[in-house]
């Protein structure tokens, strides 16, 4: 029988978001119950609501950073215990034959994974995300959270904090190695303290110098302003590894000339228009212009292991459920430090 | 004293190629003279000539696929003989002091490596490259052509051949990969020629089925028409690399979508015009655009016994340097199987 459970919806692309009831599936005999803690806000909550990412089915549910407690496990449910501390990122299922999630790869899932809300799972139904007081996830894509970290400053790891460490550990930020963060919001926050705590030589590349004080703090060593046209003279051919985590499109060429021989431009904000690239920018160097989404299961997992090992969460605001709209509002205008995190008993 | 030898020179960047005398200078203690017996024609022999990358120091004369016979050695050169046979390829000098080129990647000299032609040597004149019968180039720059490859089919190698052996084998073409090249013209026919040698999978992808003969002859086991939109539909996901020989503009988020999750796509050719890209093409399924120059002094000689080993050279056109302008209206056309050779005899 499914379970009624508050929540907190978009009505429409352009109505703020209400309270309301959504029902969770039964649990299945792999499911696992989860009392939602805290929820991030991700600005890809925002853009989907919104529709600016297509069309969805309204009312729709949205939050991928959910950090929670196990309440009630499936007969067959082996991975987690009632009382476990739990987090869902933005993946609730996948295909789970095909060669990528064979590797793990989840996130790449060449029939087409299952997203945390957005998408339609198993039973048919459309998935509902984290604004809610509870969530119904199969055990293998739910991830465990280590003591080491609280959660409320784990709940952005399982979006924010996985897309940056994925490409740092896939492109090797260690030491020795140069590192660039572009852009010091949500996303780039956690890459400055991952990146760092892996041992690279981190500097951040933002637009002013306005949140240079807490670049510095959180990691990094170096910290320059893009508007700055010095920046790119003095930065030529310095890093081994630029992620970018803006979402609109930047001068590809200009940040391609800062990286060195070899070097490689991560892309993790996704601009949907087109971004010019004059080839010769990475012929001259062997450089990659490369992506990255989020990252699969078992390396969610080493992440938040990663993260509590080395006392690493986000840097956070927590709001309650009514504060959403206005917190939505915030990001758009790139007006927090630097994320907002729903406390999920005010829902 | 220097000495004066034949040449076939571009005036200006309109006027047809013409015979005359240039000056090659005398041998320092690590100088190597060569009698060359064949010099490629590159289209970017071409471009330069013409103009076309910027203004050059007219009269030039240009070729940088050079094969022929040691016929003098300064006092002091070690690594070549009298009667030796030996190639020189875009590359006559570099700093030798740089990261670069201290792990033999002599092409991204951090300091301006020296051309074979267009450059400014270490006397301070402008170099001059194939189109002549003699060159005079220090010994470090001078390559080793085995006794398995006739200095015919071996001049192209020295551009053409290591612009392509180069990425092939950074990126790890070999067994059990999918390689698709590009064009099947003078890069492309050899891209086909070494990525079968090392053991890859190889698709040419070409605008018609026009070559299809020859893309299987000469290694490929498929080959598509770009032009049929039904290719990019058929062969999406396949590839782990794509080498694009093409330099002009192509459809490039359309080219993306056939690697794999991992793959690379790799420009050689330079279009000057930037190209469209869609950054989500890349982020599904870190993908990455990268590109690649020819190769460094290292890399070029093991190409070149590569070659020797697997029996390849280029498939060439042999001509007369009097031929030379009507060929070069063929390689503005495309209308070469696979490459033009001069036979230097006749400068």
């Amino acid at each position: 029988m499914p379970t009624t459970v508050r929540a907190y919806a978009a009505p429409s692309e352009a109505a703020p978001l209400v309270p309301t009831t959504i029902e969770r599936r039964d649990l299945g005999p792999h499911d696992v119950l989860i009392e939602i803690k805290y929820a991030g806000i991700c600005h890809s909550d925002i853009h989907t609501a919104r529709g600016e990412w297509g069309q969805v089915g309204w009312p729709i549910v949205v939050g991928h950073e959910i950090a929670g407690v196990v309440s009630e496990v499936g007969a067959e449910v082996t991975k987690h215990a009632v009382g476990d501390r739990v987090g869902v990122g933005c993946l609730v299922d996948s295909c789970r034959e095909c060669e990528n999630c064979q590797k793990g790869l989840e996130q790449y899932c060449l029939n087409g994974n299952i997203g945390t809300y957005g998408s339609v799972g198993r039973d048919g139904k459309p998935t509902a995300g984290g604004y809610s007081t509870h969530i119904v996830v199969t055990e293998d894509f739910v991830l465990r959270i280590p003591e080491g970290v609280g959660l409320d400053v784990a709940a952005p790891l399982l979006c924010a904090g996985i897309t940056l460490y994925s490409p740092l550990t896939h492109w090797g930020a260690g030491p020795g190695k140069e590192v660039a963060i572009v852009g010091l919001g949500g996303l780039g926050h956690m890459g400055v303290k991952i990146a760092a705590a892996k041992g690279a030589n981190v500097t951040v590349l933002s637009q002013s110098l306005k949140k240079m004080e807490d670049g510095l703090r959180l990691g990094a060593s170096a910290y320059y302003a893009t508007s700055d046209p010095d920046t790119f003279s003095e930065l030529a051919g310095r890093f081994d590894l630029i992620v970018n985590t803006v979402s609109a499109p930047l001068p590809m060429d200009d940040y391609l000339a800062l990286l060195k021989t070899d070097g490689t431009m991560v892309q993790v904000g996704a601009p949907p228009e087109p971004v010019s690239v004059t080839l010769g920018s990475l012929m001259g160097g062997r450089r990659s212009l490369a992506g990255s989404g989020i990252g699969g299961i078992p390396e969610t997992q080493e992440m938040l292991d990663f993260c509590a090992e080395h006392g690493l969460g986000a840097e956070i605001e927590t709001i309650s459920a009514d504060q959403v709209n206005e917190a939505w509002e915030r990001v758009v205008a790139s007006d927090v430090r630097y994320r907002f995190v729903i406390d999920a008993s005010t829902i």
